[in-house]
């Protein structure tokens, strides 16, 4: 194994789920796929059934005080991340365990930013209503939301977000330049892109691009980026305003 | 096809991407997969491949100006979505297109509900360093982003929309029910649950809960809700807070 240095010590993700047979799905597919199969991480998705009781593999019961939906069971989650946990350092900065809820913490460029830097990462996708709180205390999971909406469960959730870190390792995308222009690396939405043809259905691209001149493109595209974040994000505005500040000072 | 009146006029979502094999991925599983098999919904994967031009069916060129990445050419966009829109409504209320974009609006519970509305949407899934804005502005496309991270493409984005809107489609959850009192539905993140066995590593579930006192149920709920929504989202605290100061004058 000389020839693939990366396998030992790869950056790795578990995946506790109901639906194991949907993984990797789409991180399977394209420069994601490919840096699986080269080593340059690893993904193990963990059937939770396979952890259930009895005849059926139970997982899961009616929630406590009543309502709609199903609770996975703390006992049941509490096996699966036992075994999940096997071989990985207990530090949580190291390697977090992560319950995909919409109740958690929005997950953002930053976040990913963090995870590609650990060993590795444990995700508990839910299913039904959700997990019985106690496991997670136990347990110490951070709960991470992808966003303001729901979803049926976990799973795309886990997807996405280890597509998002899985590009910030070494190595998986081949030009490295491109992930420091895009959005949200320096908290500004990203600038118009033209490529040929030089006019399409009356439309030309915009001269500066076509100049030459790199100090007029750049300001040209830093100017649109500002101009954009300011309309569509007033928030992202507001804290890039604010940041601009604090560096003058 | 009396059998199967929901077959006509089902909602219906046209994905174009350069990996139409990856669909349906995760949407064929679970609830929803259940649902597109039984016609209450469609998938049409477009291939953006199929419009690229010359023996290697190029879609993409460099960018204008220069930089990373490549750019996806406004004429073969175009194409594709030109073959997409056959038999939509012109009208971008009632058939929204989409570019999945780090730059767009954030997609969240308010814009799934909206979608679920419409006849059905077409989802433009870029990959590598944009599209052309020209073919952008040509067809009304709006850009939504799945949130403040950037991801290889927008397949899995456009998975993740998906999932979300088609679970709120008339028939495709069992328990209509579970989609009113769940996180972001109220503007609030959700309760905590609990479910057998009642004790567990020493921790039990809340007295309350097991109580059958349903008006002390909810209220509980209801205020561990409030708190958790104060202390993990100030945001979302500070208008639900504005709403229901102004459902009060």
């Amino acid at each position: 194994m000389t020839d693939r240095p990366h396998l030992v010590g790869a950056w790795e993700a578990r995946v506790v789920t109901l639906l194991p047979q949907t993984f990797p799905g789409m991180l399977g597919a394209s420069l994601v796929g490919k840096a699986l199969q080269d080593g340059l991480w690893r993904l193990e998705p963990i059937d939770l059934r396979s952890f259930g009781e009895g005849r059926h593999r139970n997982v899961d019961d009616t929630p406590a005080g009543g309502g709609a939906g199903m609770v996975l069971r703390a006992d049941i989650v509490d096996r699966a991340l036992v075994h999940a946990a096997e071989g990985t350092p207990a530090d949580r900065a190291r390697w977090p365990v992560v319950h995909l809820s919409p109740r958690g913490r929005r997950f953002d460029q930053q976040m990913a930013q963090r995870w590609s830097q650990t060993d590795g990462i444990t995700l508990l996708c839910g299913r039904f209503e959700g997990v019985d709180q106690r496991v997670l205390d136990a347990h110490a999971v951070e709960e991470v939301s992808l966003g303001d909406f729901v979803m049926t469960g976990g799973e795309i959730a886990a997807q996405a977000m280890i597509d998002s870190t899985v590009r910030l390792l070494p190595g998986v995308l081949g030009n490295a330049a491109s992930t420091v222009e895009e959005s949200h690396s320096d908290g500004l939405l990203e600038h118009p892109h033209y490529t040929r043809p030089a006019e399409w259905l009356g439309m030309a691209i915009p001269d500066v691009l076509l100049s030459g001149n790199h100090a007029a493109i750049a300001a040209w595209r830093r100017d649109r980026a500002e101009e954009l974040t300011r309309e569509r994000r007033p928030d992202l505005w507001h804290a890039h305003e604010t940041r601009a500040l604090h560096e003058e000072e």
